[in-house]
């Protein structure tokens, strides 16, 4: 995977969590620009996170464009109906060894999918997302080789792949960092934290409890720093 | 390209034109049971071709599934903005020479994507789809070379594949068909070309100029046909 992509302009797959505010923030450093956030409405519990991810935009002087893409209506889990529970107090270890409730069918397929056509559009040199594949919830769709495969497929399934022009670049600065050091890179970007939203619950506050809320505690504290 | 996969359920993929409702008439002939027409609106110039999908659907006893995908918001084409032309009175060798204004980016790759989600949600077996790579457009993602590299990131991509449960498999029966052959089969299985449609003008009736007019009628002229 590369990890660097030259300056131009960039998409970058936000969701208003700490792992894409990251991911923004280090695509704003290499200077990519224009840089466009990405954000997926796609009939989570609650809209919250996507007021995180308008806000994180603005604060980093991204384009955003917000689409609402109705994956819920074909593909449940426990992130797009409210049937569905949401897994509570696992440890990380029990969090790896399969697939949770939350897993949702196809999800990063669907959203790279969209960055590429966006990409073509916009002429983007690289698309960043904050896929993980150390401290994450055990989701097929956030390891190497599934983004080795991907890259694959745009440069096959794209007019400026066809043409030479090259296709962007499938670029995961975060894929094999902890939530720890994610903290750190985040913290020394001065992402602010406040602005964004980890929990799966649809509450005014996170309950603490699902794995996103137990890995962002997790991350803050093996960093040494406040939980946030 | 697997191109038999059983019974079972399956998706197909349903623009509403005489290729996909060929694959449809496929599918349901092979006996996959239930099958799931998934067409997508996604900011067409007319919506002309998604009554058609609808009653094509329900012609053959699918259960039709319309999503809104606003991929006109962000890939611009002649097919989803009204400001860009429409190639007219190409003849089929100029349309293999390049990619025309009616390519919208990343188009397969986003319907295949919203497909698997499906296919994951149903547990369907196969993803049928018309795309054709011999009197075709010049699309990049109608080729055989981009169908498998699809193929490989569903098996990375998806719970199924991860947990050797299988991947659909994605079934293109008409890829190396021309249109003569998808005339002469469809008839065959019966396919009510009438309610078909091709055009990729808004009008009332079909342009009868456009690329897809053209090889509509050409299609229907080889294979001995009354034009439809």
């Amino acid at each position: 995977m590369k990890t660097g992509a030259g300056r131009g302009p960039a998409i970058v797959l936000l969701s208003g969590g700490m792992d894409s505010a990251t991911t923004l923030a280090i695509a704003r450093q290499r200077g990519h620009s224009p840089l466009y956030a990405l954000t997926i409405s796609y009939g989570q519990r609650h809209e919250r996170e996507i007021r995180s991810a308008r806000a994180l935009a603005r604060h980093f002087g991204a384009r955003s464009i917000i689409l609402d893409i109705p994956l819920g209506r074909i593909a449940p889990s426990a992130l797009t109906r409210k049937m569905i529970s949401v897994p509570h107090g696992r440890s990380t270890k029990e969090m790896a060894a399969g697939i949770p409730s939350t897993y949702v069918p196809a999800r990063n397929t669907v959203f790279l999918s969209l960055s590429l056509a966006l990409a073509e559009s916009v002429g983007a040199r690289a698309i960043y997302l904050g896929v993980n594949a150390i401290d994450y919830s055990g989701y097929p769709d956030c390891r190497p080789e599934y983004l080795r495969a991907f890259r694959r497929l745009a440069r096959l399934a794209t007019a400026s792949g066809v043409e030479g022009r090259g296709t962007p670049a499938i670029v995961a600065p975060l894929l094999h960092k902890t939530k720890a050091d994610i903290v750190r890179w985040g913290t020394r970007l001065k992402v602010p934290w406040e602005l964004t939203w980890s929990c799966y619950e649809g509450g005014d506050r996170p309950c603490g409890r699902c794995d996103s809320c137990i890995l962002r505690r997790k991350g803050f504290l093996e960093a040494g720093k406040e939980v946030k």
